[in-house]
């Protein structure tokens, strides 16, 4: 996921949703004995008869990665329509419902394999650790060489100006913040160095730029994401480097050696193409016109397998429909799963599914989406500081015992984000964070990185949230 | 750790705690700023500066695996004596004390490769994946052969009787409970198996056993462990199979194929031998005779790197005193790391820590163990239902932030055990449990499964928990 693209704009519609729709809701503070045996069966379920672990092992391994616009999408969606039919098959006929919303989305091919060498004086040439950035353009076929300069802060290009930056490759370099516990914080401090480096730079005659990978570890491993050229910037290639290559580029630098890279890539963007969200539904009994939309999305990277990013949100999303209907669970509201299209690169199935639930006039109660990894559960994020969230946080005594022990005020997602506006309450799953960035866009996100039973709880956890906003929400 | 062995007295101990050391602690709730800007300081530097990660990578890779009475543990008492001078160094002249406490160790090796091949009508010999269990016999040097018998609970051996079993080998094959949240609790539902097989299949004549691993996953690592021969008991051979053989096994016999194993240990029990606990303290400014103690096991199975079980444990008790030294923190009591000695197969190094403490005088306030893993923080197990658990858990609002958020009754830990009789508080260190026996006592539990940022904040918890006791324990 690319989170912070859109967390501001999630955190700018933290002051809206409560306005939309005032919570008028029951509070079950201590929760009835039903509602622990309810969410006792949903963990039953998942743990003892879940199928999720098994549908990410296919999702991973006979689909793979699925870079929107690709092949592999293409094979996602089929994979997804039929999986979320396998599914919901025991609700019966009429009981559930499957079916594809066309999207436009962007289409960006890597190309050949993209490469770095960095020469300096005294040493021989190193190849670095280079994967190009998501909508980078590529450099001309024998590469763009020139010397690195390294930067850590946007401020030091104005310091340094057009004559220290042009013609150079800039390096941008800032480390995660080790300190904060949260790594989406520590990635939060650093990724506008991926996002907006390039046309930074370029501001100032750079001809590319590198950017270390958003990752805590230090390996050999770059992560690739999305990068974005604002409309007035020339537009220049870009590419994540490894931790490690990062720290040979930052001595050869210190030693004073002035090195000097040749970088190549061949990336390439194309024109936009259609591909589609997958939904499926439960009706709901007494407010089928009221949703409560559980997803994750099932694009990814072109690299590893998608897996913690986000296979498992994608898994998790069709587990607990699965989950509700084999719990014997007659939900009052329409249920909803939705594999959304497109997060990595342009949220274009978010934007899409919120455009066609306000015109359709379809309440959206509340969306939960599972885009953190498919990591032990933490808790829930609910985009509210007010009402809303003293209400969820009424559920601590249900799910702490599953391990759900967190219900913070924080960011939702970004694929039920552009429902917020609609007043919308929007809950993000919330697992533990520490391994999350060892994986994020890069080849170590692969279905061995998932545990079965943090999946399994995270979906198990969905599932109760789901139930408890559907028993409880305000009518 | 071999945990349930002891837990049961553990919990037996839980009545008795409090009697011996009435708390008249003062109760920091809401906790003081200081305590707040301390523990932050605290965090910061073990996710800054640890030395953790590193310590245990070299423990893993140069020291390896270190059975108590073997070669690796008296290569890993060298590296426990040298690795906390460097950790505490700076502490200064007198500031730090390192020594070893001699103890008596059980010697038991396992001899060449062990095997055992599965034979069935109608089906090609196969190898199962086996180890001896430790303290077992071994085979005669061409195996044992004979008809596998199936069994969940010991009661069925009871029904089956000698007619039944005579002549037979006993496959053990009662799964985890997956319904568990805790993994702990699902170990503690099966470990009997292992520990105590043997002797119960003896009874009605078995001629060996196989004990399913103890594990959630499904794969090929057969997990070792402790067994233990009753007094009365014939001994026979026991050994593990890794839960795919334990499927192979299983089917074959409900194919009604009547298989037959070949099972060939090699293992052997020698005389006790000397071996050392490894201690290092800062004398308290207050209280000196009064001490509270942060521990780990050095020892580890014969298999694997014990990165888990208990390398993490031990590096992390190791960088409790490096922490509060370098946070400049003078403690009023004495405050120990206490790298003990054979907790996986007989506890002796517990049991003269706490002899020698009592014979001494010395006062143990409290005691905290890791030995649950070094996987991300959840909280503390206290072993205490009553004032000294509210008590500790009136630290919980300065923990949270780091994701300690569950203080809860529970076991403390084998090797601080011993020092509850004389009154001691007991606190086991409180990891995400999912993983743990992916790892346990096999040969997966190296250094790769163990993240550094994980491992350094539970460091830092076991840390401010030390701190805190300090602060506010009675006098």
């Amino acid at each position: 996921m690319q989170k912070l693209l859109l967390s501001l704009v999630g955190l700018c519609l933290l002051s809206l949703a409560p306005v939309g729709n005032p919570p008028k809701s029951r509070r079950p503070n201590p929760p009835a004995p039903s509602d622990e045996k309810m969410v006792r069966t949903i963990f039953d379920e998942v743990l003892l008869r879940g199928t999720c672990y098994e549908n990410l092992r296919v999702l991973c391994k006979d689909v793979g990665n699925r870079l929107s616009g690709s092949a592999g999408a293409a094979k996602a969606v089929v994979w997804g329509q039929k999986t979320l039919d396998a599914a919901t098959a025991q609700a019966g006929k009429g009981g559930a419902n499957v079916f594809l919303q066309e999207v436009m989305v962007p289409r960006w091919e890597r190309g050949a394999k993209e490469s770095c060498t960095l020469e300096a004086k005294g040493q021989k040439s190193i190849m670095l650790d280079v994967l190009a950035l998501g909508g980078s353009i590529a450099t001309p076929a024998n590469g763009i060489k020139a010397e690195i300069i390294e930067i850590h802060q946007f401020k030091e290009l104005d310091s340094l100006g057009e004559k220290n930056i042009k013609g150079k490759i800039v390096f941008f370099n800032r480390p995660f913040s080790v300190t904060d516990v949260s790594a989406f914080s520590a990635y939060g401090g650093c990724v506008n160095q991926r996002v907006d480096g390039a046309s930074q730079a370029a501001k100032y005659g750079a001809l590319a730029v590198l950017a270390r990978s958003m990752t805590h570890a230090l390996d050999r491993y770059p992560h690739t994401g999305v990068m974005i050229y604002a409309d007035s910037a020339q537009k220049i290639p870009a590419a994540a480097v490894s931790t490690l290559s990062a720290r040979l580029i930052h001595d050869a630098i210190q030693a004073g050696k002035r090195p000097v890279a040749n970088l190549k890539l061949f990336c390439r963007n194309f024109p936009n193409v259609p591909s589609h969200n997958v939904i499926a539904e439960i009706r709901g009994s007494e407010l089928p016109n009221e949703y409560i939309v559980v997803g994750g999305h099932l694009d990814s990277w072109d690299t590893g397998e998608g897996a913690h990013d986000d296979g498992t949100g994608v898994v998790q999303s069709i587990e607990v429909l699965r989950i509700l209907i084999a719990s014997g669970y007659k939900p009052k509201r329409t249920i909803r799963a939705v594999l959304f299209m497109n997060e990595e690169n342009g949220a274009m199935g978010a934007k899409e599914y919120a455009a066609q639930a306000a015109a359709k006039g379809e309440k959206h109660y509340a969306a939960i989406e599972s885009d953190r990894g498919g990591f032990t559960p933490r808790g829930f994020a609910v985009q509210d500081t007010g009402a809303f969230l003293r209400f969820v946080q009424g559920f601590r005594p249900v799910l702490a015992p599953y391990g759900f022990t967190e219900i913070t005020t924080g960011f939702g997602g970004v694929d039920i984000g552009p429902l917020g506006a609609s007043g919308t309450h929007l809950l993000g799953y919330l697992p533990d964070s520490q391994r999350y960035f060892d994986h994020h866009h890069a080849q170590t996100d692969v279905f061995e990185a998932v545990n079965k039973r943090e999946l399994e709880l995270g979906a198990g956890g969905m599932a109760a949230m789901v139930y408890l906003l559907d028993q409880y929400g305000a009518r």
